[in-house]
């Protein structure tokens, strides 16, 4: 790899060639068995729990760095490695290598009456490059994941967490090597410079497939606004519960506090409480008396103000806002018609609850609201790849096409059809 | 429908109106059953068939103008309406109402560890744009496949063929009220103006969810580079055939000429016919004399031209000019790892074929190219969502997001996960 000090200059040259080492490694990568991609994940995940203190001791360098930048706790939080932390990424990798291989996988397949047997076979999506803050995590798991996916990736991460995120990309490379695959297999932008992501941006010639952004806001929304090659992104998650007056008071409550409060700070995280109407003299003051009691700031309007005083009122734009934060919005509605109104005029199609007990209520909410994740009686913040069972995801896509909902190893994946014939020409 | 005689000022507007009617129509089309869509679709087939004349004298009156135009013969052929072409065109719009309904489908299901069971289901994508040349039939094409599916579908055709587009979109209108379906499922670009093409590829503020370019690559390309939401497309079928040294001799003379020359223009036409050496003495003059016997220009290498007389010289620029024409380049490959490495240097990745009686070699040949569609023993030409059993196509796709090789009605939805629980929350 070269070396870090370098001027912007050399970086068209440099992301060239890490596109055409990334395109070359891609093509053993689509061939490489489960056993070895398997062997290769075991590796990375001794090689990162051998290496813990190289690790922490890069990480300490970057934490320094940060802290002589003034930068925000919360940034300073997600940057800190800790021997647990480090322990989840090996497990998380691990993880990785126990889901099923999607590659090889015939998804369909049929026969044409005149004898043609066709199939259509999961395959790589090739080279897949993964920008992302400074979460050193993410190298290990963007990296996890891609391999098992039979793809080549190229891993820009946050400048300030660049001594991590090396000292994580070589255990990661070691894993490679050990398992005789390419080194190239994984590669990691070596430089802070931030034209490298605009060259990533363009698809360095082709040899990119698809981008994923994976961090806040301006991140993501740079990524959509500039790439010339597809984009895994979601720019926010607007999640809504609606409680029906056919929920049970209780697990209502429970889903409620667990979807604004578990964790504030997620994407599958509630910003807005829809009440039936209907409940209001029953559900409303038990619910948001549990909010408060959590420690939540509740925003509701005139009409719920009037029947549960001390509450701070809620102005349009709060319908649109991730608070991301201990703040829920509060209205009642007119039943399920009235939540699904409402969620299609502000939701960002991320993922939204519903609390019945009436399965008609249910069945329309699924029906007629077209967002990535609907939960029946149950929290938002299983809106996760590693809650939906797929051993860990790259994020969540909010958009309609390819990857909708939490992006494991099977999203990383494309098809082709394998089409056998025994002589047949098309009249 | 606003008139057809507006100013450019007035297309924004115009599109924004065209947007925004698109996506309230999406919502009862995504709950429409398929009894529904189908009483609408053959309601449609039936209105172009009552119709005919009228259609055929909108036609008259685009052809005239294309006369005057000056516009090249294949330009006009492919304007032209026949009764002949508008029975097809009835009878593509019946063959889409006999596809299965892919909305609703559950594509995997599985239960969590705690209880909670997980579906992923098929939705329409929503809006969809079509934007396309003067080719007339693709209105009823693009309308019904986009219908079928549960989609929006907001038509741009060519402006040589407005009269003609208008008329059979009347038909199309016709069939989705007398379904009670909204008018605005399907709608037209009133207007020739080129501004309304570039407004549909910023997406109409967020109405649009996928373009599809279909004509030829000029268009493509500008969509590709404009678009501002994803695009459905193909550039170009640079599509090969590999005869092996087993391969059955009198297969591979049929399968080399259909593949090349039983359409010439269209994607699936084969542009390049590599031959392996250790078979040069056996199958390489039959192939080239049948080929030439078809009436196909052959342009070979040296080594060819060497074994075979009088053939035109191969030069670099053959590898990748697709000629869409009775032209074929030919070369000599060492076996199947020649030609996987020649086509994964010179392909577009839409379609390859491989003849040979070896199974070993059909195997490698799948396994190691990655392009849309891999045929054994069979001919390039069937690269077609009609031959596929897919009742038709909107296009081919030679990208590697979402759709890939034929994209039909089932290629035309998203989908969404519906989690249904008992009142789990997020330890």
């Amino acid at each position: 790899m070269r070396d870090l000090q370098q001027t912007s200059g050399d970086v068209p040259d440099l992301m060239a060639d890490i596109g055409r080492n990334a395109r070359a490694a891609s093509r053993p990568l689509a061939l490489a068995s489960t056993a070895t991609k398997n062997a290769a994940l075991e590796a990375m995940a001794t090689a990162i729990l051998v290496d813990r203190e190289q690790i922490l001791a890069a990480n300490a360098i970057d934490l320094a760095g940060a802290r002589q930048g003034g930068l925000a706790g919360s940034f300073i939080d997600r940057l800190t490695l800790t021997p647990e932390r480090i322990e989840a990424m090996a497990a998380g990798i691990r993880a990785i290598a126990a889901v099923k291989d999607p590659v090889g996988e015939v998804m369909a397949e049929w026969d044409r009456p005149n004898g043609l047997h066709i199939e259509r076979v999961r395959t790589p999506l090739g080279v897949i490059g993964v920008i992302y803050e400074s979460r050193p995590n993410v190298t290990a798991d963007a990296g996890a994941l891609c391999l098992k996916a039979g793809n080549a990736v190229i891993l820009r991460g946050g400048s300030d967490s660049l001594n991590s995120s090396r000292a994580i990309h070589a255990c990661l490379v070691r894993g490679l090597r050990q398992a005789g695959l390419p080194d190239h297999a994984i590669q990691m932008v070596p430089v802070a410079d931030r034209a490298a992501v605009g060259a990533m941006l363009t698809g360095l010639n082709g040899a990119i497939d698809v981008i994923v952004p994976r961090g806040g806001k301006s991140l993501v929304a740079r990524v959509q606004n500039e790439a010339r090659v597809p984009v895994f992104a979601h720019l926010e998650g607007l999640c809504h519960v609606y409680v029906d007056k056919s929920a049970d008071l209780d697990m209502a409550r429970a889903i409620v506090v667990n979807s604004k409060m578990r964790r504030t700070g997620i994407c599958g995280a509630a910003e807005t409480l829809l009440i039936d109407r209907s409940a209001a003299s029953t559900h409303l003051a038990p619910l948001l008396d549990a909010l408060k009691a959590a420690g939540c700031e509740v925003r509701a309007t005139e009409e719920v103000r009037a029947l549960v005083p001390g509450l701070a009122s809620v102005s349009e734009t709060d319908w649109s806002t991730e608070y991301l934060d201990a703040i829920i919005s509060v209205t009642l509605v007119d039943g399920v018609e009235g939540a699904i109104a409402h969620i299609n005029r502000w939701s960002s199609a991320h993922t939204e609850a519903v609390v019945a007990q009436d399965q008609a209520v249910a069945d329309r909410f699924f029906a007629e609201i077209d967002s990535a994740i609907l939960l029946h009686n149950a929290s938002t913040q299983f809106a996760d790849g590693g809650e939906f069972g797929m051993g860990g995801e790259i994020g969540i896509a909010t958009g309609k096409m390819h990857a909708r909902g939490p992006v494991g190893v099977e999203q990383l994946t494309s098809f082709k059809y394998r089409v056998r014939g025994t002589g047949q020409v098309r009249p």
